[in-house]
């Protein structure tokens, strides 16, 4: 078992009315708001009228909207300039990772010294100074409100990085607000939060058991939950346990003690979306069985994690380990698919014309060759093929 | 599943080593350092020279020794006058959970402006303030590293009771410290840990997916590692496993999302070690089956919870749900007796003597009549005679 560093100061309110803890998680800070969100549907659900009621009179509220699905360095920008113009407190985050990820990076941004936002992204700085951020969260997929890092996209350079940059203060989960979810971004939130916990259940490391069961938990109660969040979409158990798996599934707590990972198939996935502005969980869901088959076949050493997979989260039984490796994985490919998302790139109409140059920038300072398969550039390339 | 405010700051430097997080931890606060322990053992195991060479001249440390297994109201009001009469800027704990309740005691002591300490244990109030609190644990038990209670005990009032104080700012948490660890405080504080997790698992809430799965996994890690650990004091994994699985099983995590127990064997086994000062984690191994087997008998309606204990934490097969639930509990039962603890009341010289007036004090506001099977006097005095 390896050391770990559990340090999350986040205070997470969860639960079905769960805003009524807002007034008070702003007033500690101040009362200039920046409140943040994406398209409009945090308008349609009512959400922000309810905010606004909230808030009345007793805090003076200043608005960024429109962050992108794949939240852009130009809309960090755009945030950090009205925190400096108008002297924000606090920022208020409604929405999913998208929002609160783009919200970090303002909150770190206001503070940042040099003269090229993006330099911030792409260099990593220990125990950042940020602006306060408190979240609503309105769909569970990332666990950024649980966690320190975002990922920004820079279209100029077709790159999309991940950064660690700042907690959240307060994240209010009320999984109500994922009632309106539609059935395609729950299905690809449900797989995002799954591959967050498959990045580091692949590992070496075979003795951490407290963090190793947790994860299988985690998944275990996506594959419970996701199909029943599906077909009702208001049932409240089954969108609190996913909102729940969400903010766990990415905190790093299910990798504690282990051999930390190099999380290949996000590695992967932020190439595709980086070119092709992919939703992040299709993606995912099309890449990871293809990575599972790959690195089995390169190096049949590490089927012994692959039949623990098949048994404690999919509850199959039998003797023969490689038709339990191969059981594990399919049953894990048709749980994505019936969710209906695309399962190949094809469907989404991209073709094989940058897999050299998305191979080599996942792989960027060898880091898919670290980990618990190492793979390298015709490995990347391999694997996107077999998602055609 | 229920709301649940998830808040707990305590940073955790957990592995072989993470006493190199000591010096800095200590530095955010200042540097005039309470150091709080309980017997010889820390003398005796190297660890408190190891402490004095790593914050040599840079601090100057004051000392509170011979803390109690079960810390008395008398040691928090020694601690606090050192704090008073010195200008201590941190307290530093190093023990288990008795030298870690005492400090917390101690912490909120010096803020208290009552006249008496003992009210200040009897009566809650949110968000006392504390002297700040680094502890080095060595004891995998009671989770007192990570969460923000203390149990304290009033010898002249045959009081023992919890109460809610403050988190510790940073829990050092070498598994090594527990390798002198003798074999019946390890079945003791194994048993302690699987209990904190017992007494919010049996729930009447069935949809908790995520914590659910949690709490059986917890069990399920001391089930595989207290047997290691009793034959091999220093195996890592093993120490290492059940460390983790102490400091998350008091942290209210397992039972987020529940219906909130009364916690009765705590609360009935706290009688016997106001009464009888015996280890606390016999006296759950004495009464845990025995409250099992009144509760089921009582009440069947709660069986199913039994049914699930039997199959997902013991692998219990089967469909005669009769059958289940008594072999579920008699695993328990046979599991704790394995580990070499006393497993009835008269192996410990107690008799009925004063199980009445236990009973009355255990179920005090009629605590013990919420929760999952509601019991009144009558059925602890009938626990307690179970256990004779």
């Amino acid at each position: 078992m390896n050391n770990y560093v559990h340090d999350i100061p986040t205070k997470i309110c969860f639960g079905k009315g769960s805003i009524s803890y807002l007034k008070q998680s702003l007033q500690q800070f101040g009362n200039r708001v920046l409140m943040t969100y994406g398209g409009g549907s945090v308008k349609k659900s009512g959400l922000y009228d309810e905010i606004l009621k909230i808030l009345n009179d007793e805090f003076e509220i200043f608005e960024l909207s429109g962050i992108e699905p794949n939240p852009r360095i130009s809309s960090v920008i755009k945030g950090v300039e009205i925190c400096k113009e108008n002297d924000i407190d606090v920022i208020l985050a409604v929405g999913g990772g998208s929002t609160i990820d783009c919200s970090k990076a303002i909150a770190c941004g206001v503070y940042y010294e040099g003269d090229d936002l993006w330099d911030m992204i792409t260099h990593y700085e220990k125990d950042r100074k940020a602006l306060p951020l408190i979240d609503i969260l309105t769909l569970s997929a990332t666990g950024s409100e649980y966690d320190n890092s975002a990922v920004i996209s820079n279209p100029d350079t077709n790159e999309k990085i991940g950064a660690v940059l700042t907690f959240p203060s307060v994240s209010i989960c009320d999984p109500t607000y994922t009632f309106s979810v539609s059935k395609y971004q729950t299905a690809s939130g449900s797989i995002d939060i799954m591959s967050h916990i498959m990045e580091g259940y692949f590992s070496v490391t075979d003795d951490s058991d407290l963090y190793d069961g947790i994860a299988e938990t985690v998944l275990k109660s996506v594959i419970k939950n996701m199909p029943i969040a599906l077909e009702q979409p208001d049932n409240y158990s089954a969108r609190a346990n996913l909102m729940a798996d969400a903010s766990i599934a990415c905190s790093g707590i299910p990798e504690y003690g282990k051999e930390v990972g190099s999380w290949p198939c996000h590695a992967m996935e932020h190439e595709l979306s980086a070119y092709y502005d992919i939703t992040h969980g299709v993606g995912l869901a099309i890449l990871t069985p293809r990575w599972m088959r790959h690195i089995v076949e390169k190096d049949p050493s590490c089927k012994w994690r692959f039949v623990r997979f098949a048994r404690n989260v999919w509850g199959l039984e039998g003797n023969d380990e490689d038709e339990l490796v191969k059981a594990g994985i399919d049953a894990l490919e048709d749980f994505f698919r019936k969710s209906g998302v695309p399962m190949s790139l094809s469907e989404l109409n991209i073709d094989e014309t940058n897999f050299k140059a998305m191979a080599a920038h996942a792989n960027r300072n060898g880091k898919l060759e670290r980990g618990f398969v190492p793979i390298r550039e015709e490995d990347i390339e391999a694997i996107y093929t077999a998602c055609l």
